[in-house]
């Protein structure tokens, strides 16, 4: 008997759900939309549904638990999403005991970032090492860090916000109530803010990356700033991880020509600890199943 | 029958072991003087010598086995010091496995500064903590963090590097490379810079924390100086780790009230993740011992 699990996708407008068997096989997916205006209930009985199919595709094999990555900050013993702008409705909601009750499932609750971290580790980029870091380079830079294997939670499971270090003490504000966070210098948002005072108009980060495929100096001259920035936060990183592997992915990652040469500019001269050690800086392979992985993992990880 | 096991601490210019059992209790210690002008071998037989002389004292108890917390970066894996200012000689030579083989007794080899966050997690400010961050305050800024009850080491032993967190990206020089490193910023030896920078002549860390104790202003705005720029390495752990315990220790420590209020006002500044957590910074309280303490509890936590 072939032993899986279920790994949830809860994002603001999405919820994805897969079976994965322990070898890395995704056996069954469903995909639905979150329509949070029906209220945290109605939500938590979309996602319970999505469980369900794929849950029949996999009958007469042992499932091992739920795991679910979501968006926002969580409060991991309680099972309780604490913030997140883009699920407001499950602040403070008893999201993980819910889903579990009407499973008569254990389930456990993670950041999406996390989950994706622990994805890559599992069955992409990272297949080879026990420590990493991912960040997610995306509207936003999120980020989820593998120690010993295991994702770094911290107290309360509010580690590796990366996208609010410091990389400028005078930089960009922030609405965390900081400014200079790597994630107002390095994000897509950044990107855009950075080509409106370049005079690039209001363009896309995509947008930039074309103009920069076709040669535009100015859009040459942000992808580099963004590089930089990012560089200072990865130094942070290597100089306090002495990791093997930095893997960066979300929606940046195709202009990863026109950011990267600075970037490792900056990290080597920042981090002797990078330069004396033959850590990499690579992309993320799983793409936005890396999160789908990363919660399944959390069970079959659980019951090794 | 005890179990007890040794910890040495050595250093550029001394030399201690002291014999530690199981509960934390100290049965013996000794302190010698590292004569480094006679060579790599005529140390090792020192600290051998010490070893013995500790081990004398317990007899008829269970020795569990032997760390030694050294300064310098480690490779780990090979039991060797990489390199370190304070103890050239010792650069790639076997130390670990040299001692090992003339005490007949298994060593295990560790950064002083990881070992000292070992030892105030196993017996000091952070007893009831499995998580934490201690930074030593001295000549640079040392660092070892303990993740889930163990040291933090990364790839090859070099994780923890704190003093080289850039936290201005355009600050002082580094011999690292780096420039706006934390040490250079918020250690001892920035402070005297400072001192000098204000006008306040040739004077020691000392001699600036004594200034201003008798109000004097200069002195005190070295004091915030030094502050903000902890607080902003401290921001960017707090974002990575969200600890429960930051603690400082080394020599600066007794210009607390002086830098502290502004390395508060910084790190919750800097840390939504610090500020909306119970998380604390506090003085470490084993000082010199902290790394003897760690460094006997390495075999201790390996046989737990």
């Amino acid at each position: 008997m072939t032993e899986f699990s279920i790994g949830v996708d809860l994002g603001g407008t999405n919820l994805r759900a897969a079976a994965i068997d322990r070898a890395g096989k995704m056996i069954a997916k469903v995909s639905r939309t979150t329509v949070l205006t029906k209220g945290p209930d109605s939500v938590v009985g979309d996602i319970v549904a999505g469980i369900r199919a794929v849950q029949r595709s996999v009958k007469g094999h042992k499932l091992v638990g739920v795991g679910i990555g979501s968006a926002g900050f969580m409060d991991m013993q309680k099972g309780v999403i604490r913030g997140s702008p883009n699920l407001p409705i499950f602040e403070d909601y008893p999201i993980r005991d819910e889903i579990s009750r009407r499973l008569g499932l254990p389930v456990i609750l993670e950041n999406d970032a996390n989950a994706a971290a622990l994805g890559e580790k599992w069955m992409g980029a990272g297949k080879n090492y026990d420590d990493l870091v991912l960040l997610t380079l995306g509207t936003g830079i999120g980020g989820g860090i593998i120690v010993h294997g295991r994702i770094l939670h911290g107290f309360v499971g509010m580690a590796a916000e990366v996208g609010h270090i410091t990389v400028d003490p005078s930089g960009n504000p922030c609405g965390c109530g900081n400014n200079g966070c790597l994630e107002k210098h390095a994000s897509a948002t950044a990107v855009v803010c950075m080509a409106k005072l370049m005079g690039l108009g209001e363009v896309s980060a995509e947008d930039v990356f074309h103009l920069a495929e076709q040669g535009d100096e100015k859009a040459h001259v942000v992808w580099r700033h963004m590089g930089k920035h990012l560089g200072v936060g990865l130094a942070a990183l290597a100089n306090i991880f002495n990791c093997p592997l930095y893997l960066l992915s979300g929606g940046l990652l195709p202009a990863w020509d026109y950011f990267t040469p600075a970037m490792f500019e900056e990290l080597k001269r920042r981090s002797f600890i990078f330069r004396s050690t033959p850590s990499r800086v690579e992309k993320a392979v799983l793409g936005s199943e890396a999160g789908l992985y990363g919660a399944a993992y959390l069970p079959l990880q659980e019951q090794a």
